[in-house]
């Protein structure tokens, strides 16, 4: 029998790796608090109609991606594509529009999943980061959200940002520029891949976004959404943008800038690292303002807008700006009992010094001195406690600060006070 | 149609209920960090024939509770029912066994899948925090992961804790006790139900655990464990034993302690709340030693112990004791924008006091002053800001202290420093 390996476009966070993760999200956390989005956590899966009717049947996830698969009990279940439309059930079925504080801002990390081709920045399962204010339609709260985004990268360390924003205004608008859209692509539609000819008629938007097609010479002159909003739209955008200004964001608008799910208008942006060295996929976060999704899944009229970012590809996009995060756990103690009998005093030992908050390990192999000596090393510990037989007789432990290599005699009843004492100093 | 629900025996964790969660995900991951476990992220879903061989054919869990599906590869892939079975086989698919420093020692926190009649404290995705300690049969490792599972709880403020231990013995005393339950049971197996039936010859050390026949006079009666425990198991378990006195902790020997998975030898460990009112289900976590299931999933010889804990049961039990946690979620300032003019200001003022620690909201739905005042009340927020027509002309804010109701105007370039002050004070 072969050994098993984790599936494909999956993948392990192994503890040399962890530490990022978890500064990542102790960065998350910290901004969520200071911004006062709280935190939801919905199931993995969801029935699959949510996702029919919140993501789009005409997008290529709901389409061509999804986990989907039946229960014990026959019921249609799908693993989430995505986090916003889990979101919206969640607010709609505990009601969260009856709250008196209106929008309702909330964030959520975890994993995603989508069957697609694996490579580099794209898993089958990922996890994003996501915000959702619903309950608003204050442009105000778009820029507050893509403010977020941008401060969580900042936080992170990465410099190499682009932010591109786009309206898609509303549905008036949109329905005047779809109608522009056929009109366009309508004649000459045969020589387009069958998913756009499918999409001519449902949704003409998703064409611009086909990367089939792409090169297409009337893709390039297709009516952009920028000459089709109305007065409202338009000045919708404007406000965002003033805002966006207010709070010295730069951005640049792009007219041809579609996002991948049918349930965005208004406001849509997407933020990329201009990295060197990035590969293909340079998107690190997207979202855009949802006007109509609350009531598509039963609820009352609740305007919304979210992002989605790659925890992944923040981490790619570190590495390639060179920025090191997540590298200060350290082992404050490693005891070395060196026989038998000292071992039951070392468990002890390393018991009392955790007890005081001072991380410590010990030899769990029955190892000699001088291995332990070694563990002691590669772990990087900045002490070292060695018990013996003439430790026990004395009652006192010899303690050793690596970083100096200076030595002394400390009661066993005194070790935690003292280390405690030369962390603090060191500090 | 009908509103769209979570599905059945899942739920989501709302704003109200989260700062439980991330308060006791915090405290792990300190004591993580001073028992010096390293955080491993596994997939959610893995190939089937990893819990098949892992969790062992003749378990409920692999029986009856699994999330079973078909990927679009047409691979079989099942959600992870528990963590055991993917840390194994991550540590063998990326050889961590070559690590010079064994035991590696992990943790890991997040959702398991397992389809059963939902009940409170069993739902169909629940979270699970659990440690692994792989390459070790040294008995004083036994003891720490016991530890850690204990300290766990009583950080979180737990009192009313019982830890129950047993001795499932090695290979060979397993199976002298295994010959000796099948004596037993077989003259009379046809009184039993049919699962436990099936498990007489495969695995009868599963009848002790069977929910149907509980009451059934030869439950009482079978041959215990302990007296087929040969010389090695024995002395394996008093030492274990020995640890655990040398680090305090009281304990209750079980010999009827059986754990629900096939892996498990030698030490199997329970912790059961006594709380009041706890309900059916007490068992906060279970653990044990699977010497085996390294090289049973294809891995050279490394005996390993580990736990998992149910997190929803945590959570249940603090409630069950009363004992409040992560209710120290606070705002820290509110800012009132009077009129249009005032909002932009309002936005830089909220977006610098953020920039400078302190965390900040104001109102995104144009309201009048006094109901924007009202949230600031309902948010707690500890000051509020007030900007209008007058505070614009004269470059000074007014700001409320809320517990001394006490009002001063600030220079808007003052306003982060003389907040941060005043935080600072009250800590």
């Amino acid at each position: 029998m072969g050994n098993i390996q984790a599936p494909r476009g999956t993948y392990d966070v192994l503890p040399d790796q962890s530490a990022k993760w978890q500064e990542v999200e102790r960065k998350i956390k910290e901004l969520c608090n200071l911004y006062q989005y709280k935190e939801i956590r919905t199931p993995v899966f969801e029935s699959t109609e949510l996702f029919q009717r919140g993501v789009g049947d005409t997008t290529d996830i709901v389409q061509k991606e999804m986990y989907t698969f039946q229960d014990r009990g026959d019921r249609s279940l799908t693993l989430r594509p995505e986090g916003t439309a889990s979101v919206v059930r969640s607010y709609v079925e505990h009601k969260l529009f009856g709250q008196p504080d209106q929008p309702v801002k909330l964030y959520y990390t975890g994993p995603m999943f989508r069957y697609e081709r694996p490579q580099a920045g794209r898993m089958r399962q990922f996890v994003q980061f996501g915000v959702e204010a619903i309950g608003s339609k204050d442009p105000a709260i778009d820029a507050e959200v893509i403010a977020l985004a941008m401060d969580v990268y900042k936080a992170c360390g990465l410099k190499s940002l682009r932010l591109v924003i786009n309206s898609l205004g509303d549905t008036e608008s949109r329905l005047a520029h779809k109608q522009a859209l056929i009109e366009h692509f309508a004649p000459s539609i045969g020589e387009f891949c069958s998913d756009c000819q499918t999409r001519l008629e449902k949704n003409p938007l998703r064409i611009l976004d086909c990367k089939v097609d792409r090169e297409h010479p009337l893709m390039a002159t297709a009516p952009s959404m920028t000459d089709y909003l109305n007065e409202e739209s338009s000045a919708y955008f404007e406000q965002v943008k003033g805002y966006l200004d207010e709070l010295d964001i730069s951005y640049v608008v792009d007219p041809n800038l579609v996002r991948g799910l049918d349930y965005y208008n208004h406001t849509a942006f997407e933020i990329m690292s201009d990295a060197q060295g990035f590969g293909a996929i340079t998107t690190l976060a997207g979202g855009g303002r949802y006007n109509g999704l609350v009531e598509d899944l039963g609820g009352p009229e609740s305007p919304g807008i979210g992002f989605a970012m790659s925890i992944e590809r923040l981490l790619l996009a570190l590495e390639m700006e060179k920025v090191e995060i997540g590298t200060g756990q350290t082992l404050d103690v490693y005891v070395i009992a060196m026989d038998a009998q000292s071992k039951k005093k070392a468990v002890a030992t390393v018991r009392d010094l955790r007890a005081s908050g001072i991380s410590a390990d010990m030899d769990f192999s029955d190892r000699k001195m001088k291995a332990q000596m070694k563990s002691a090393d590669r772990k990087q510990a900045s002490f070292v406690i060695v018990i013996g037989e003439t430790e026990l007789e004395s009652g006192k432990a010899a303690v050793k600060e690596m970083a100096t290599r200076e030595q002394q005699q400390v009661p066993f009843e005194q070790l935690a006070d003292t280390i405690q004492k030369s962390k603090s100093m060191e500090e």
